[in-house]
């Protein structure tokens, strides 16, 4: 998608062919800056301190942090600490799991004087597809609010999002933002109610600058204002992106996305999850009991980053110096919250039954 | 309660006689800062500009508010003029219309030449009756905090609560930190969680401010955590207060409120609210329909307050500078999601018939 007017993914090797240039997104909205990463170890970091973030885009940059590790070193004993280095990073993300696993059973297949362009080749790949699964999930998707839209008496279609799904969470279109981006190509008149998602801001620092970028209508509401839009018929879909779904249909997602799917169930609000296959844990069923909720810094609840009058970017500190703070980073909606999945493959039933029939899987 | 371990209230007349002080909320918790108002409109600005909030505070406020008036000029027309001042400053909280037409029956009554110390008086009985009532909810609430206690196998009790219904919300004591402040000196074992409450962060600047100060435990969290927390059995009761309460028992608190009486339900955890009768307002059944919302300036969304690495208090943006902001301040949680409200007449259903009967009304 778009930034100033002109369009860019979010990763991609740099010209010089050693390196991985990534957009550090803890800048935004405020700056734009291009990072370049020159070792799996930048890699690592670059994923754990969040410069990216998202699912598909932490597998990718994990896919390319295997590439930059083999370049410094491609024996086994460098590849397999590597993966374990590159796995630590982020407990929640699936995607992490499944770009490493992936590129791990490549390199292993071939001799270490190929790795370099096996994990090259690879990390393209992984991106490559990356797009055109957020392509699709917007071509289905788009089915779903050109329905909304037909239904909806000649209102403007009012959408809600949670957190970032957007382009900047993946290689490009995103995957809650890729049907809304295809219906403003189709000219459907829309509004996204954009939740700030605290703490890290990613709704207001990611989403909304996003929609700006692309000149989508929309408004950045409090996370607690999404029940009072939804009892008011302010909303006609909830619209969000998940880290990790489990074979039962659970959806887990930043922190708060519970509670939007609580107000929409009570005020009959459809409420979809857009998602890659990869995003898919198969080995798990109970994401309330199985999925492991990371628990970041306290600082990132009492701290803050802004843009203060003269213009200066800093960190602010927003409560007692001396009060703790507690950081869940995910929380887990039931399946029986979520209207349907839109995915690569199509739309679906957020069940078992109904996910193993579209995967061609067999449901146990 | 205590501020810096010394007893104090959040209002009263200053020693000079022709004023009142209040705390400049809007300076917590950085900073603790008396103001004296000199002039009506000097109190229709604090209430406004919220140095002053939390229903039974504003209230009072603008009690004090009518007698700075009477200082000015005790006639019909500048009583009447003052009164329509204040009652512009906030349109959802129910205690602001009540003080007002309580002082303003009483002056009406009197000659001109007594008002100024009817108005005096009264404010004081306002400011001492409230302490009273909060007393009794304490009382009453700590009742309910014990049987929990008991029924909790040894488990230290686990509460939340949102926004700030504390002490600084009223003259003392608070409504939803009443029962909390009474079972701490019972020894009872508890830890409260403390939802910050953006967009103006009451929870984190003057809730933790406040259990700080007591010595009570307690950990900051998101908005959006809530619900997770609930999922996970790390919450016993959610404890809240009320800006405006039906005759049915449907609550108007603060935007996000409603998430969380949603995530109580989902997953039976009781949600208690503490009131004031002053803050119920016979007049209104349907609160979702009938309760007016306050829509707020988008500022306080796209911006924070907080402080820097050097010490500076600054205002900071946190969103895109050109991305429009919502902010509605208040949402109403439907009777039925509320366990009971806790009274300093006692603890009743959220229905018209119970608190009909509590109250010696007639239900209709």
């Amino acid at each position: 998608m778009q930034i100033g007017g002109k369009h860019r993914r979010t990763i991609g090797l740099s010209q010089d062919g050693n390196s991985v240039w990534i957009i550090d997104q803890t800048k935004l909205p405020f700056a734009v800056e291009l990072v370049d990463l020159k070792s799996c170890e930048d890699a690592a970091r670059a994923i754990k301190e969040m410069w990216v973030r998202g699912a598909p885009l932490i597998g990718a940059t994990a896919a390319y942090g295997l590439f930059l590790a083999m370049l410094e070193d491609s024996s086994d004993a460098h590849l397999q600490a590597c993966c374990d280095r590159l796995m630590a990073t982020r407990p929640t993300a699936y995607n992490l799991r499944w770009a490493i696993d992936r590129v791990r059973a490549k390199l292993s297949a071939c001799p270490p004087s190929d790795r370099v362009d096996c994990a090259r080749n690879d990390a393209a790949a992984i991106c490559d597809e990356d797009v055109e699964i957020c392509r699709k999930i917007g071509e289905f998707g788009l089915k779903i609010l050109k329905d909304l839209a037909r239904n909806n008496g000649g209102r403007r279609l009012e959408l809600l999002t949670h957190c970032n799904a957007g382009w900047l969470a993946t290689i490009d279109w995103g995957t809650a933002t890729a049907p809304i981006y295809r219906a403003q190509q189709e000219g459907i008149d829309l509004h996204v109610w954009v939740g700030e998602t605290r703490p890290r801001n990613q709704g207001a620092s990611l989403t909304a600058f996003e929609l700006l970028e692309q000149g989508v209508p929309h408004t950045l509401i409090v996370d607690n204002a999404g029940g009072h839009l939804m009892q008011h018929d302010k909303v006609d879909a909830c619209i969000v992106g998940t880290d990790r779904t489990t074979r039962d249909g659970d959806v887990c997602n930043k922190i708060g996305t519970y509670l939007k799917a609580l107000a929409a169930k009570a005020n009959d609000v459809p409420f979809y999850v857009a998602l890659p296959s990869t995003t898919i844990d198969w080995t798990i069923g109970d994401g309330v009991r199985e999925v492991p909720i990371e628990e970041r810094a306290p600082e990132e609840v009492s701290w803050m980053q802004g843009r203060n009058i003269a213009g200066d970017v800093q960190p602010f500190l927003i409560s007692p110096a001396d009060t703790p703070c507690a950081n869940y980073a995910f929380d887990v909606t039931p399946a029986a919250y979520v209207t349907a999945l839109i995915t690569e493959r199509g739309i679906c039933a957020a069940n078992a039954a109904a996910m193993a029939k579209l995967f061609g899987r067999s449901a146990n």
